[in-house]
């Protein structure tokens, strides 16, 4: 519970602040939950730098609250989500009883590239609320404590957002293994890590513009009756456990490995779950083909990851990235839709704007 | 144990018999198994028409053993499974210690098809085997009690060969609530089922005519680690039981829905197991898509099931020929290799020739 009381913004009259905060791609998947948005199994993911989301959030004191309005439109669609978000949160900063709500959000990249938008949406809109909400508590600065508590509010508007509020490596949820892991919100894992692993680069192949064919809350349903959920959130621990070995140990063979272990494994459960869909593309098995052809080939340390789409994230590091980039342009552009391909890479995090 | 003597053959001199046993397809699939031949689940498949092996098998009474003639070669490609084979049936059939062997064995389907040559190939030898024994016992007769030693002698050669030796539907490997199920042999299910099920017609869309990318004992060896291993069994048992039901209901929704479910879950499996295999092709992708647009568009019962592979089966029923054959002449055709579709259909099982 915040200590502000209910008219805390009374005598400011109107506050604002804005954030950007990064979307991040998970190696280790997030693909069960329970209820109140607490994971199945944890994950872990590196953020991006040139995805990101900038969020302006204002509050303006108001004795009878009015509809929240989104870059200026009452009926904008991510209305809905930040709607339920609001009312979420309300009771851990119940000065929103007695504000109008305006949030001015923009993504650095298009809606429809599968890149989540809502984990840098909602992770850029915590922390321009816990910035809010420590101004009117009269306290400074943005450390640990800060971005927890920021963590642990995005989460509540999107699981995966909980890890866009730090920039490196990330991992949400409780692992017995990890010191401070805990369900409520990320951690951030970088310095621990083999500092090549800050070079990863991720060209985002983008096989389909289409809207998403599974939306996040029926893939997390999907798993609540699949016959292999038991077996799958134990596992992913173990690779958790596993990838952090190998990042610490800059093992990048390992980490290869268990990174496409892991997309393959969300697929594959994807694959095997009540309604069968089909989430990759051919376009998607001919890019892993090829990437595993190069790998062999060249010997270069190149891997992939793939959410619940057809997009493939080719991973690789910064000091083979012309090579690996020729190869990209030359092999797999073709396979895009309009040959649509973002080159990013592991981020530093969120930014006070 | 047989009750011949290991002179047996002696007063015949020489003895040959002859059979042809169907291929058959899986719909709930052998994954997984336990030393000496044995299924971690209950499979059930139905057998083939057009693709089959005609095998002849020739003893002739030899004070010593010789090697193995196969289609009159000592360095046929089959022959090290065959030496295994009759190496392990040797303790059953004791009269073989003092045989020269000589088997002539000819498929009907192309070797490259991804249609296991090995459930037809070790079923038609097993039911020359067995029919030789009878005739050296002086008995007469192809009844229930010769077809299951005839299976239980093809499951050491070939798991899946096991169930060629019957027409129809088949089930191999215990399961509670079947009666007369065992992981020794297979048992016909025919009778209990639905008769229009007997008509089902199975388009073999040949996606890719390469050897297997991933050998039988390989495939069961992925099994054997595998994260959901006990999941999948246990999967494995419910669906052939709603199989089963579906069957016998006549329930076409119910039938196509599980064997695609199982198809799915096969390659999920596959692509989650440790080294993340991938068998489905593009093509394979493509005509996952187009057989459901086709099935949605047209309200016509029609799915598929995959083994192993890339290949496509595509499964209607006899009276939805005509539609279901048109679209896969003009949609399905020209993404097999040169356009190479068998039409085949649910068989009648083995027969002497």
């Amino acid at each position: 519970m915040s200590s502000l009381p209910v008219d805390a913004l009374k005598p400011f009259g109107s506050i604002s602040a804005a954030w950007k905060a990064p979307s991040n791609i998970a190696l280790i998947k997030y693909w069960g939950k329970r209820p109140n948005q607490i994971p199945q199994n944890p994950s872990l993911s590196f953020s991006l730098s040139a995805c990101y989301t900038a969020t302006t959030l204002s509050l303006i004191y108001s004795e009878v609250r009015k509809p929240i309005v989104v870059n200026g439109d009452e009926n904008h669609p991510f209305m809905p989500k930040l709607t339920n978000f609001f009312n979420d949160i309300e009771i851990n900063f119940p000065f929103l009883a007695k504000a109008s709500i305006s949030v001015i959000t923009e993504n650095s990249f298009p809606h429809s590239v599968g890149i989540a938008s809502s984990a840098s949406s909602f992770a850029s809109l915590a922390l321009c609320l816990c910035e809010i909400e420590q101004r009117l508590l009269g306290n400074e600065g943005f450390g640990s404590d800060f971005l927890q508590k920021a963590s642990s509010v995005a989460r509540i508007g999107s699981g995966s957002a909980s890890r866009s509020v730090y920039g490196g490596y990330q991992v949400w949820g409780y692992l017995a293994e990890l010191p401070n892991s805990t369900n409520d919100y990320a951690i951030p894992v970088t310095p621990s890590i083999d500092p090549k692993f800050l070079g990863l680069r991720d060209a985002v192949l983008v096989v389909s513009t289409k809207p998403k064919s599974l939306s996040s809350s029926n893939g997390h349903a999907l798993m609540v009756d699949h016959p292999y959920a038991e077996a799958r959130y134990a596992e992913a621990k173990l690779s958790l456990n596993a990838l952090l070995k190998a990042l610490k140990k800059g093992d990048l063979s390992a980490f290869i490995n268990l990174c496409e272990q892991e997309a393959l494994t969300l697929h594959g459960l994807i694959m095997s779950s009540r309604t069968t869909p089909m989430l990759l593309a051919p376009e998607s098995l001919l890019m892993i083909t090829k990437i595993r052809e190069f790998r062999q080939q060249t010997g270069l340390p190149v891997g992939f990851t793939i959410d619940a789409g057809p997009n493939i994230h080719l991973l690789y590091l910064e000091s083979h990235a012309p090579e690996v980039e020729s190869f990209a342009n030359a092999e797999l552009k073709a396979l895009c839709e309009n040959g649509y391909v973002i080159f990013d890479k592991c981020g530093t995090g969120p930014e006070r704007i």
